[in-house]
């Protein structure tokens, strides 16, 4: 039985034109914690000194890749298998989004088997000659008016889905909670007695109502205690008392 | 009231250093359906020759992209903020998944809130300067081991995320919208000229992170514009000009 690490996706590269892209998606895999990247029939052969630069030392991907000229070879030990391409016209395969092709690698990997997951060159993608034996086809939603999307960012994609997929629920963040309502009476109280001695409502149309709405103003913003501190020393420094 | 498409996110690039970069950035939000892109003082000035090539063809992008010198200016018109960036150690704004990050840029757009999108220069990231005047920190679950993100990848799974959610439906609330940034800004302006002439700043301790916490503190109280414009009112009475 493989451990849970070594079942993690592999990465296909099928025919992959430039070096530059192939280390990209190099780095790509190393941030979401990808490893097994795949070469078959890479155009400029392997190695490319066009990969390294981009792979931002994503380094041990790249001197790991598994170079193939045979597509069994490329899939050799994934049990489930992936092809990243357009929604295909004549195709009775599932068509999948990345977020459920990377649920469906979680609940295979839960079982045991390795997924692997084709992408296909930069300027022609995936050929039906290449579906052919894949068990899914995974269709990134694009704009139609602009969906050919670089090879190294459609790895991002699935390989970003495939991280999240497998993270626990985040614990909500609990944001600073507002000052206690006394903290706010008292700042309100400060606020209102400069007003009224620089004169504030003095002015005509300034009422009741206008204080109303500082107070209003001041509950609705939330402030916490630190923050209410502070606004206590930008008033007294606004009328020109003694900074503390 | 602005049409659904005006309001879409605007793609904010601070201090981008590589024209390639740049032109990979415009294809990302292409294929996304974004086209708003603004440039804060890129490194190599604007237009850039390196960025066309990796457009592949999202040249009207790049042809509308707005250049600008500060802040203010490069959020224009936004008035729900987003940064991206890793986890920052000391800074209590809410931090969201580019996954709840789209959720709550998709309610805004249905509430005609405009939201604006940071990225940081590649090598660096956005300063804590940067961060002070936005509302939530989007960092990316990434690898630990590996974590830095290229930046055209940071704005792929961000225009990703934003597209996906828009096939859901999203849920319509709250009622005063906060004021566009530049409003914020020029407020922020506003109160921290006045604190300058007043000595505040004099106070030992009392530097730019304590300016930076004002920001934040602004930022965080989310206000309308006319609570700024009462705002500015109080602060004009406060330090003794005749009151407007």
């Amino acid at each position: 039985m493989q451990n849970q690490e070594s079942l993690a996706p592999a990465v296909v590269l099928v025919r992959p034109q430039l070096g530059m892209n192939i280390g990209m998606v190099a780095r790509a895999m190393a941030n979401f914690a990808l490893d097994d990247l795949r070469l078959l029939a890479p155009r400029d052969g392997w190695p490319n000194p066009d990969a390294g630069p981009t792979a931002a030392g994503a380094d041990h991907i790249l001197a790991g890749a598994r170079l193939a000229d045979r597509m069994g070879d490329a899939l050799a030990g994934c049990r489930i298998t992936f092809a990243t391409s357009a929604r295909p016209r004549h195709s009775r395969k599932p068509v999948l989004t990345p977020r459920e092709a990377a649920e469906k690698m979680r609940e295979a990997v839960a079982q045991g088997l390795k997924p692997g997951i084709l992408f296909g060159p930069e300027r022609s993608g995936l050929t039906a000659d290449d579906l052919a034996a894949t068990d899914f086809i995974v269709t990134c939603p694009v704009n139609p008016d602009f969906s050919s999307l670089n090879l190294a960012q459609a790895v991002v994609l699935m390989s970003y889905e495939w991280y999240v997929a497998g993270e626990a629920p985040a614990a909500p963040h609990e944001a600073d909670p507002p000052a206690p309502f006394n903290e706010m009476d008292s700042f309100l109280t400060h606020l209102d007695d400069s007003l009224e001695k620089s004169g504030y409502f003095d002015v005509p149309g300034r009422t009741a109502s206008t204080k109303r709405s500082l107070a209003g103003l001041i509950a609705h913003a939330r402030f916490t205690s630190d923050d209410l501190r502070m606004l206590h020393g930008v008033i007294r420094s606004l009328v020109g008392r003694q900074p503390d």
